[in-house]
């Protein structure tokens, strides 16, 4: 699949994994050089091409803002559930888990998995049939921070958060009518946060079986904010509490 | 100039704003009517066009998610910033202020209003240069809600903040190289918030004339946010505390 954009590419760089293939303009590539040897980067020379930016243009369907750089890749390996569930993680330090409750906009879930690996919420589940995965889009909305987090796919939303509050997690869904303020989370430790699709929100049976579930107070006025804004809000919560 | 989408529409509505037609499906229109009705809203049946999908979608240059319905008003019109500096607010009460410094994505200055009205920021300066005054995805992404928000064009930023220092308004400045916290800005009234554009953050003369520069805490290993997701986090701090 392709890739586009400077900071996806640079940082995929960064993250050492496979690239096949580079497509960049001469005055780009003297930015990609800098950056490779300012962090000091063994990168193999023969798989860059320099070409004029009319061909990358050509490699796209519709006008992307690729910034005169794309990548070529593997689409992306969503890892099985089962292997976060079978990490003996210390009980004091599990890491903060992030859900998708089918979710499909790329756009938003890039902004999502930014402000996720900005906020340590970097194990991130998502369910693989509305996961839009050769979706060029969420690596350039996520700033490429897609190559830093962990995917994993789930098959039974239901049946994950079981497994999940059985390794004590406290599984906590975000929802307009819910009573408790966002606030009330910043004590909890080992966060499962699920965060459904806008406009529907979580799916009930998913709302019954989460052991808390809470609102962002806003003004009675307002309906909903957008669910990358809402995402972003409650992560800095749970990471700016200490 | 067109708005599309069922929110957006359906908010124009109840905003009493003026329309001029509505493009509907037989079936949406349905939904259009139950809501007039639920709303007690007077609207003059004469100016909606029942049609089919495909006469909506040829208003349309690209693919857009326009949930059949669209509308065709007036375009955006901006106020003058001496229109907010000649009001007489009564000094404990002001509103708070946004303002966007070269911000020129649609989809973000969308989200970012939809955010600002949910938390009290009803006040919002744009550069009429840089503001895509034309653009229905901004109406899209802000759910309708530009239409509920007021907007003023200032000619230059740097005399709209000694205009607005004057009046008692305190400058904020979001900025990732600063040293306070946003968490700092709670206890201050009458903020006028200033948000730079992605990448290249406040302009460096605009950030010298900001009364207190703020960040918002992440992981080291991040560099930045999605500014609508900064937007809401820093809005969502001042508008929850109490």
């Amino acid at each position: 699949m392709l890739i586009y954009g400077k900071n996806t590419v640079f940082n995929r760089i960064l993250t050492g994994k496979k690239i096949k293939k580079i497509l960049v303009t001469k005055k780009i590539n003297q930015e990609l050089q800098k950056f490779i040897q300012q962090h000091n980067i063994k990168f193999p020379k023969n798989i860059i091409e320099i070409c004029d930016k009319k061909k990358i243009d050509r490699e796209f369907k519709e006008e992307v803002s690729h910034q005169s750089i794309l990548a070529i890749i593997e689409p992306i390996n969503l890892l099985s559930e089962n292997v976060f569930l079978d990490k003996n993680f210390d009980s004091n330090s599990k890491p903060n888990i992030l859900i998708l409750d089918q979710i499909t906009d790329p756009q938003n879930i890039g902004a999502i998995i930014r402000s996720a690996f900005a906020f340590n919420f970097e194990y991130i589940f998502v369910d693989k049939r509305h996961f839009p995965i050769k979706s060029a889009a969420i690596f350039k909305s996520s700033t490429g921070y897609i190559d830093n987090v962990k995917l994993y796919s789930y098959s039974n939303l239901n049946s994950l958060l079981d497994s999940l509050k059985k390794i004590d997690y406290w599984c906590v869904g975000l929802d307009g009518s819910a009573k408790q303020d966002i606030l009330e989370v910043k004590r909890l430790e080992n966060i499962a946060l699920i965060l459904g699709a806008e406009g529907s929100g979580i799916r009930s049976l998913v709302k019954k079986n989460c052991d808390l579930l809470v609102k962002i107070k806003m003004s009675p006025k307002a309906e909903s904010l957008n669910v990358s804004n809402a995402a972003a809000l409650i992560m800095h919560q749970i990471f700016s509490y200490d």
